[in-house]
């Protein structure tokens, strides 16, 4: 085991510049442990630390901030966020690093909270781009590698994994993981000590007395760091238009044990999100209390729950779980199936299940299954969907009470507040209004406007012990990924599938002689997404007249244009369409020559 | 003013069979009352009663119900609903009325619960079509004039006004109006006297003791008629998920106040449902009570609150409201602004306010914006938007508890089934997994399941004082208008709409000699929505080559066949494309002979 080393990391400064400074610092890699001492000196440049979010602010998901400091640059965390509704196609969307790799020569290492795809899942892109270590704790690392696997540049990345109270040297920086309590065992903050001062980020975080695996929020060490002083805090705003106190997960184990109670007769589904490892515990252990066997169904869940077993993050009683092709052995009312598609994902194992797709599993009236998640924005629909699928194989479906929050609420925040006690808050992981309302919260702790910094993904914020303020700007933004391409769908293309999605295409096509402009063959009009062909002949035909008198009137004119008849075309088209049937579809001529 | 006529309507007969009966009946046609007095036998095919839901089951919106007996149909609401996610460039929808038009000669009338879209607004396009009365009270009819003007149909629907308490008759039915509280003024349910017993129908409901324009729903008249003997009872069920009662709308007000109490310096501006007029009613009263003066904007808002004002459903205080470009001559803290937009909609006031695209009104950090509604399922991501751009502003945003529903909760909706007693409980307004919940609920009153009945849209339910059971099915389902266009995108047309969405269109053209098969021109590859082609050179001229193999293949095998040819471009180009990018765009080759 290593020894904790918080003594003998650099005390933080509480706004006050450093001058020179021990480091020792502990990192582990594949075992071995290697010890640096180092004196030096603080150069000018070395006086400012920058604050850089890449992404994660203006927005859920896709956290990524760098910070900079002289010749050193770190990374806190790497993610992915989905896409928006407007981004038609897309599969996800992953930040803009230029900035990183017009320093590349700076940047010591990425820093990562927690094995969340917002936190982790743009690893695979950008790590293929830039080579330099990943730190995390063992979970964290243990899904960053099952990432990487399946992208197949596993042996590429540079992963090092830390323990809670380690504390990883990095250029003149020095990052300490902090343990917190989250939807996802091994979460942690970090303490990031620079030469011009100490900043806290909390990562996604919420405060969990009675957590169901390991220790509490180590709330102790944010009053230490406080206690020394703090320069920035930068804190999860997810929650943060709540009030009060978010619920300790402890607390749907007991809702579990009695629902599991009013069902003793019937097969229990639960669905739930596939990384909650100490939700699928509490599930195991009422399981385990009732008589039950578990299944684990949904590839998501079967590769984090596996990954989970393996590091001892999660324990199935003996004999507890069985294989999907068991379940056949088993009277029904003896099975809890836990699995994927708490958001209503199609393609997820429960809306198969839902839909009569799934190969293994059918819906019947015997079936409780409980949704043990709420949507996120934007899935309320999806899962109302399948939601009545279930209700009505007659299905009892239960989708309150069974889920609690991974993120602090208001009470939570300004607890971190008051034990860190930061000298500047900059509120993150969260839309504007979640960043207004954070500012409105510090604001009533008293801090000053002038010290609470509510920044946009790209601005660089210079801090000093005396002031902030935010100095430039660097590319940041979402590049959007679809199927193998990255980057090469832009607002050009989308604005086209919107276009696409809303009237469908016509396409005009004729093969004109280049030399007397008369028509060889067409013209033919064709559409896709605008109308059944079949039985809209008379249409056609106009338009195909529509396209012919356009046709002889610019020839008419003497010397053909083929650009004013492609123009003439979309005119005339478009006006006859919008005015009898007020549809707008893209309108594509083409015309060759012979 | 006319008598309250339920003496003399028949008296519901609790499940025994009606032999003959004396039916007395007012109706009210533009100002004239004429009383029908009739005596009749029942015949055999009078003995049955059937109900024939054609929407709004399996789903919010899109209300329509058929009753039948004998040779009269009488239909209950002629509601549309939004289009669902995958309904790409669809409007609205509207319900499939085949049987109504089939049996045409049966209809003998249209009776309105109450005027918000999803209860009126198909009226325009299926009374195009059947010429028979629409009965409703006052502001419901004010809103389907409204509606029918715009489609320049007015004068061809024949629409009758009724009050609360009058009963009218319409074949061998008669219906009674009677008072219920919503979120829009001058809803009610319906008491359908039917030689087979009577049906109670509650339109949309909740129960307000404290309602803020009239009086509280009619719960006497529930319970007389439950007294007298009640057939069957078709009841709301878009709240039966929530626990408890719904809050009265007068809650809201006093919330305003303290909200007003807290912003005297600044501007407020309030987005609601513009049909809530008791909304806009304490919206108005608390501005007055803080000397503000009130804009109201938007046109469904400036609409719906000019035919309320007229009809005497909402009163301004003198020098109360202006026109909103009287605002410039007002300090900004004396406005406040009563706008559309509350559910995100892209083009509603409020969120061209928010996006800087509204003439007339900026958003400054000076502003207080209430959103006095909740999303409506489906809606959350567009309003965080909305809320995200206003906050960016620096506007002040709540979007908390200045909302009450206007359906029952579980309460009151146990409320009604104890005053009205029905032997048989047909649960409608909602999804299916309200439909369940509702059953779940009558069973709780120890209600016998096979007395409910659980219908889906197009079930025939035939019910005799004795006993009910689904009797076959009538077409039933949606019909997408887009544009002008009713029921001509079907679901070939979507699927091509989803398909161009995702990936986009490729488009290989080339002419040949009809009887060599030599290419003459071409081929060409154009692409929309699937790559920024001028980025993408390479790729278009390996498509080109592609194509030109196809050709060459299917020539050298002698005869040409152009589908072949076809064919083989639709498949390389597809397999090429996914094996080099992932992705599948449409892919559409087109063939010209010369």
């Amino acid at each position: 085991m290593t020894q904790k080393e918080s003594g003998a990391v650099p005390k933080a400064n509480g706004g006050r510049a450093f001058t020179h400074q021990d480091h020792t610092v502990t990192v582990r890699k594949k075992g071995c442990h290697i010890v640096y001492m180092e004196v030096y000196c603080l150069t000018n440049s070395q006086k400012k630390l920058r604050i850089i979010p890449l992404g994660g602010l203006e927005e859920i998901g896709m956290n990524i901030t760098a910070l900079e400091c002289g010749d050193d640059i770190i990374v806190v965390d790497c993610g992915m966020s989905f896409p928006t509704d407007d981004m038609l196609g897309i599969d996800l969307v992953i930040p803009d690093v230029t900035y990183l790799k017009e320093n590349i020569g700076k940047v010591r290492g990425f820093f990562i909270t927690h094995g969340h795809e917002d936190h982790i899942g743009a690893i695979p892109y950008i790590l293929k781009d830039i080579h330099v270590p990943v730190y995390g704790t063992r979970l964290t690392i243990a899904l960053i590698e099952n990432k990487c696997r399946e992208h197949e540049i596993l042996e590429s990345v540079d992963r090092r994994v830390v323990q809670y109270g380690d504390t990883v040297r990095a250029g003149c920086f020095s990052v300490e993981f902090i343990r917190t309590n989250h939807s996802i065992a091994d979460s942690a903050a970090l303490a990031i000590f620079t030469p011009v001062g100490t900043v806290v980020h909390t990562g996604d975080f919420k405060v969990d007395f009675t957590p169901v695996f390991g220790d509490a929020i180590d709330l102790q060490r944010f009053g230490e760091l406080g206690k020394q002083g703090v320069l920035a805090l930068m804190c999860d705003s997810t929650n943060v238009v709540r009030d009060g106190f978010t619920m300790s997960e402890r607390t749907v184990g007991k809702t579990f044990d009695t629902i599991f109670a009013e069902n003793v007769d019937r097969r229990i589904i639960i669905a739930t999100f596939a990384s909650n490892v100490d939700r699928v515990q509490q599930i195991v252990n009422s399981a385990f209390k009732y008589g039950k066997k578990v299944v684990v169904e949904g590839r998501s869940m079967v590769n984090v729950i596996g990954t989970a077993s393996e590091l001892g993050y999660i324990r199935f009683p003996e004999n507890t779980l069985i294989d999907i092709e068991e379940m056949k052995n088993y009277p029904e009312n003896q099975i809890v199936l836990i699995t994927t598609g708490s958001q209503g994902e199609s393609m997820a194992a429960l809306s198969r299940m839902a839909s009569d797709l799934h190969r293994k599993v059918s819906i019947t009236k015997r079936d409780t299954i409980i949704f043990s998640s709420t949507p996120i924005p934007g899935n309320e629909k999806p899962v109302s969907k399948v939601i009545n699928e279930l209700c009505s194989k007659g299905a009892r479906v239960i989708f309150q009470d069974t889920h609690v929050s991974g993120h602090a609420c208001k009470e939570e925040i300004k607890l971190i507040y008051t034990l860190v006690k930061p000298k500047y808050a900059i509120p993150v992981h969260g839309e504007f209004r979640h960043l207004s309302e954070h500012r409105e919260l510090v604001k009533s702790l008293g801090y000053a406007e002038e010290n609470i910094f509510v920044l946009r993904s790209g601005d660089c914020l210079e801090l000093t012990p005396e002031e902030g303020h935010v100095a430039g700007h660097v590319p940041a933004g979402g590049i959007l990924v679809d199927g193998l391409g990255v980057g090469d769908v832009g607002n050009i293309v989308l604005r086209d599938r919107h276009m696409l999605a809303e009237n469908g295409i016509v396409i005009a096509v004729l093969t004109l002689d280049s030399a007397s402009g008369e028509i060889l063959a067409g013209p033919e009009v064709m559409s896709r997404g605008f109308i059944y062909v079949r039985e809209s002949e008379d249409l056609t035909r106009e338009m195909r007249d529509i396209v012919t008198d356009c046709v002889d009137r610019c020839r008419g004119r003497g010397h053909i244009d083929w650009n004013k008849i492609k123009t003439s075309i979309k005119d005339d088209l478009g006006l006859y369409l919008w005015k009898k049937m007020k549809r707008n579809p893209a309108i594509l001529p083409i015309i060759m020559e012979v």
